[in-house]
């Protein structure tokens, strides 16, 4: 009988997987937290020590550029050095059930119990229908006493913001994490929420590597929030050009 | 491995929780029940004594007006004097799932035993479609023998209302506490089921405090109408001024 | 904890509830099987012997014309005489998950195997999608040698039809029903699908009152047909007035 | 209580049922997959061999051409000779559900482990959403190692196709199957996605005849073929005339 879920971890019972925080980049609005949380693994040269499947993910497998197919998984990844010991939560999908939600989030919470994590940040992009200019990070916790810490470093806590709450496992970690004793912060870097936000993800981590006291190299998800804006100003351009000729037909 | 319902009473086991009557106000139409159960409970001076929290519930955490986040829940007031003992039954949400209003209901049912509740009153919206003015106090009981008490406190039974059954908590609790020997009213304040309407629960609290023989100071709950209602002018005057630009550009 | 499906049945131990064949008419296209089902009941007399309630019944109470809220049910009546012994499974809904219809459907099953039930008839609508003169009753089986007998009673085999096969419990009895060694016979009375349709109700009985060789007085039925004939006259009357109308403001 | 899947073997326990090789084709985009598999059997006179029913199908009977209903099923062929064994997987449905779609493909892999299957070859459709001339089959393996042998056979590994990836069980058994050690191989003919694509299963064939080693003469596919060759070609001319029709009103 296939299991609800399955995780496996990597390595031998000898090793010291223990960790203090830990970082969730799952999917979400614009893949703000994830291509933050993925950038700062790669840039920290963080590990995966396990693996995580689950009936709840979407019943498929995803192919990659070499045409391998891989079952839907969520990774957990671990860097630790003298400042930080990280636990990052990443992967392909969060749950396709209500349900499923909490009982993933329940898992993911049993795994940093077992790694003694202390808090967790949860990253994401707050979504708000129009392109902007000056991105702020959006924020929520789940103890009053963290807000100070979370001004100081440039983000904001905006009244009736985010109005509709915070849905899936960034949200989730806050709320069941607090019954365990974690604390927990949830970042949210503005975005359209109509295309991959690299820029979003960028202000995201200016203030996460403040909060964490470490420097991340930005570089490459600068260079990437460039493309992203040589993209949209080509598409403005084009959209500025169909419209002069519709108005060429009619003059 | 999370429960699919969580119950947390607060207090010490020598506490006495033991109440007479039942008031549901979970969200629905209007809001109607909502505010009705809710603004009792304040003029009351309710206390809270447990609260609930459920995979069935829509899997998100809720942000406070000073960033805090909450795993949605619902929750058990009480009040008691010499003439009254009242278990509320208030909250975020209803259940997501068609399943789950029955399995969370039979808990709601749990908690009613456990503290000895006789009787039940259910409050809600009964969405008409259009704006009104006579606000009608609509009724369902799960004993013929409690009409006539309903009545008499300004309810009414009207044939074929609510015609396709009364849907969610309001409805489950008198058919699941029917079984279990509770007596159930389910009172429904008409609205039109576009706004938040206090002024509904206005007139459904009217009916209640009669049938309970407690005065409830409505001053604050009649100023809420009072604002929605100026709100409302504010909209018509809009729409009446949009109507007549339109015309003008005709005329 | 609250049962997935409860069975209660009336009377004592000692009572003799066992019959030989199984009528269903649970809800369905035009109401078809309910109408022919219930009409039936009423004119032979059958009495109540069990109700069945279920979380996979829409999470509502349905309220009665006296202001009254029930749970949900489906009821099982009984009728038996020296010619047959028939158990009756008629009731508010059928499932609202596809699960649940499964579920729902093995307990029907159980309860007929209780019984003694031998051979199982249910009763439905076919939407053929406009209105129709010449109602044909179509026939499915759930073993060839059943055919000839469904034949001489004046249902028919139309090759294709029901193209899409047949939906819920009308259908699953029959296949469920097999591995449990019934006889099914679904009958199936053409319909709009637009409209409750007491007509069709009639044509199905006629080829059902055959096969059971007892007749039954449709005289009820017919009227209901013909109050529903009226009405429809009406509605046609009305639409080609208002098609006159609009055609004298071109003309 | 009715099982969520059940699985019935024919014949005496003595029976070798044993194979080394497994073919999927369930319905999906344009029966590609299920006619090629199909076909295969019939012309190569596979046996049944077992039959899996679930609460994870529609709720429905289908009603076969003699007016006989049946549960929905998968079936589970077998066929041997000297040089290959094959285990087919063909039937009815899919999953409805998506957890259905994990627990169904993890006791399709049961009964691949108990005949000892060492490579499954999953066939499907690949919807490209416009007609085409040249089908090219698309291929995906649960391991690199596969891919020389698959490109030798004339399948191809498109960059980014398909892009989000394989949905339903010709998905999950390769990555299911890997887990338990079995080596994968996805076949995907391109298809419109607008029709039954007899001819993009006969792409797919003369592909798998190869990979397999065996010859399936492919005349009645073929013809299939053609007969929907002429069924499209007279779609297309009748699009035509109606065009040409308005035109002639216009001009």
């Amino acid at each position: 009988m296939i299991e609800d879920i399955s995780v496996d971890f990597f390595g031998s019972d000898s090793d010291d997987f223990s960790c203090d925080i830990m970082i969730e980049g799952l999917p979400g609005v614009g893949q703000v937290g994830k291509l933050a949380a993925e950038h700062m693994m790669e840039e920290l040269g963080a590990e995966k020590i396990a693996e995580i499947r689950s009936i709840f993910f979407p019943p498929q497998v995803l192919v990659d550029a070499a045409g391998v197919a891989h079952l839907p998984k969520n990774e957990i990844y671990r860097y630790a050095d003298e400042k930080v010991r990280i636990m990052f939560l990443v992967g392909d999908f969060q749950s396709g059930s209500a349900e499923g939600h909490y009982i993933l989030t329940d898992t993911y919470l049993d795994i940093a119990e077992k790694l003694g994590i202390k808090r967790i940040y949860t990253l994401g992009g707050y979504g708000v229908g129009h392109l902007i200019q000056d991105i702020r990070v959006i924020a929520a916790v789940n103890d009053e006493k963290l807000k100070e810490e979370v001004t100081n470093s440039g983000a904001v806590f905006a009244q009736d913001e985010p109005g509709g709450g915070i849905i899936g496992a960034s949200g989730l970690l806050l709320g069941l994490g607090a019954k365990r004793g974690m604390e927990g912060i949830c970042l949210m870097g503005e975005t359209s929420g109509y295309i991959v936000d690299p820029k979003s993800s960028n202000c995201l981590l200016a203030v996460l590597s403040k909060m964490l006291g470490i420097s991340i190299d930005s570089a490459k998800l600068q260079e990437r929030a460039s493309e992203m804006e040589v993209f949209l100003e080509r598409l403005k351009t084009m959209e500025q050009m169909k419209t002069e000729d519709e108005l060429s037909y009619i003059g």
